[in-house]
């Protein structure tokens, strides 16, 4: 079923423990659209890079029947450049250099083609862009937003104005600390959920992530890797795994939340085993169901 | 059936940010036979105390059908005496004063009667007392094994000659990373094992515990609190409501192991609730299984 994604699109400069890797695919809705693109079609993509955004990219996109008509790419511009350095734990990086380029003037436009999706995913960028796209279109099934702490410390009513709009939010713990100022995550939650998404879904890096909803809460398990090669854009493909598991269900519900969560978990716990989203794009579903069967016999008690 | 249980007790003096308690009865053999207690008798408790140890705390402790004719009493003696502050995130302490007084000489003498026992928890005393207790028992079924950053740094080796003969040992993630010296816990956990325990619990705090077994791995998730009063005994409290479900089991397999962990989840899952040991004294078995339940329903997918 049609799933609409708007975001970053980017090179990035990785350097990990183990190594580097430059000029490597990136941007929030690249990891998304890759992600879900192993569960569902139509994908349509919007974004904006420059003319240096090669062919071969875009030839990956359509390999995997992402939609990338959205997408606009400006003559002589240049496309966004992040590059990072993770500390040796991989939980904490520095961004050492960024270069919003073509991107400091991204205006999303929905084509018309566009405006029915049964999905909308938002992926991390200003929430003002955000409720632009929402705008946009006519009313999904299902909206999803993601966020940085970038724009919670310096857009928080804008901020707000999306969540009063979206189904499903998805913040890591520490977002979702400093978006409510609470340090217990179950209040935390409730004063989020307050704020208007009815799901909730706080990731907790390597121990997993929760997902509150009116049903309850959902603890979901963290795939035990003996290494962690790359985290960068582990977050928007744990999105589009989740996204893309309920776009191929006929009836969303609380079980099928859950199923998400652990599919987007699974597609994460894939794409840091390389750089960049290299993992993302030899995958065969065999593997994917394989990683969920794993995800679900972590927490089977069993007979 | 029958568990022999060996450790501390005590007197702690707790402060949290909610408040505080003095002259507290704590020590890791009394957490472990009050969580215990719930799931199975007799429980053979070994420690000693000094004659400042009131019948009430003797009472308190037969109530709950503790045998404590292990306990030596040292006339004119003190009890161990703790004093500690918590910080305001709860996982993190400070021992402000530590009095071994009568526990500086323990030497645990394992009464005759106490030498056939089915199960033996060893609580986190020094490893040279740990094989004392090995050494005047027959072989059990199952020996648990708990320790502290305190002997892994500082008597390594002979921890390491206790680890040859446990069959499970439970340590937090700081201590196995600290005891393999690796930061990967997929890692740490081969390393531990290949020390002896065939089974291995590592406890995470507030993201739940991982459970490594021939079988494979096991995620237990954290029981979302919105507020933890006093984590003190917690982690004892753990390894008795473990080693409690699998005293009541005929037959241990990887699904009763996987339950135990649960349970002992639960029973933590109280005891931070209140000061010291206080929500373990007047819990009830059906209070104990609604708990253990709600563990369930955290991962569970559901139809």
């Amino acid at each position: 079923m049609s799933l609409l994604v708007v975001g970053s699109m980017a090179f990035d400069d990785i350097e990990t423990p183990f190594g580097r890797s430059d000029n490597t695919l990136g941007g929030s809705s690249t990891y998304i659209a890759l992600s879900a693109s192993y569960f569902t079609e139509p994908i349509r993509m919007v974004g904006v890079v420059g003319d240096d955004f090669g062919d071969e990219h875009f030839n990956l996109l359509h390999s995997k029947n992402i939609d990338t008509r959205g997408v606009k790419v400006v003559e002589e511009g240049k496309t966004f450049r992040w590059a990072g350095r993770y500390h040796y734990d991989m939980n904490t990086r520095d961004t050492l250099d960024t270069q919003l380029n073509v991107f400091a003037d991204f205006d999303p436009h929905i084509p018309q083609q566009y405006r029915e999706s049964r999905f909308v995913c938002l992926g991390n960028i200003d929430p003002v862009l955000q409720v632009k796209v929402l705008d946009q279109i006519n009313k999904p099934e299902l909206v999803i937003c993601d966020t940085m702490n970038f724009w919670i410390e310096g857009k928080p009513e804008e901020l707000k104005k999306v969540l009063e709009r979206v189904d499903v939010f998805i913040v890591n713990d520490s977002e979702a600390r400093l978006l409510s100022g609470e340090p217990n995550l179950v209040k935390t939650a409730r004063m989020i959920r307050n704020m208007g998404p009815k799901t909730l879904i706080i990731k907790k890096g390597e121990h997993g992530a929760l997902l509150f909803t009116d049903n309850g809460i959902f603890s979901a398990p963290a795939y035990p890797l003996e290494s962690i090669f790359d985290p960068t854009g582990a977050g928007d493909t744990f999105a589009g795994g989740f996204i893309g598991h309920l776009s191929r269900c006929a009836k969303i519900n609380e079980a099928e939340m859950r199923k998400a969560v652990l599919y987007g978990s699974a597609m994460a716990s894939f794409c840091v085993e390389q750089f960049g989203p290299d993992r993302l794009n030899d995958l065969d579903m065999l593997e994917v169901e394989d990683r969920y069967q794993s995800f679900l016999d972590l927490s089977r008690i069993g007979e």
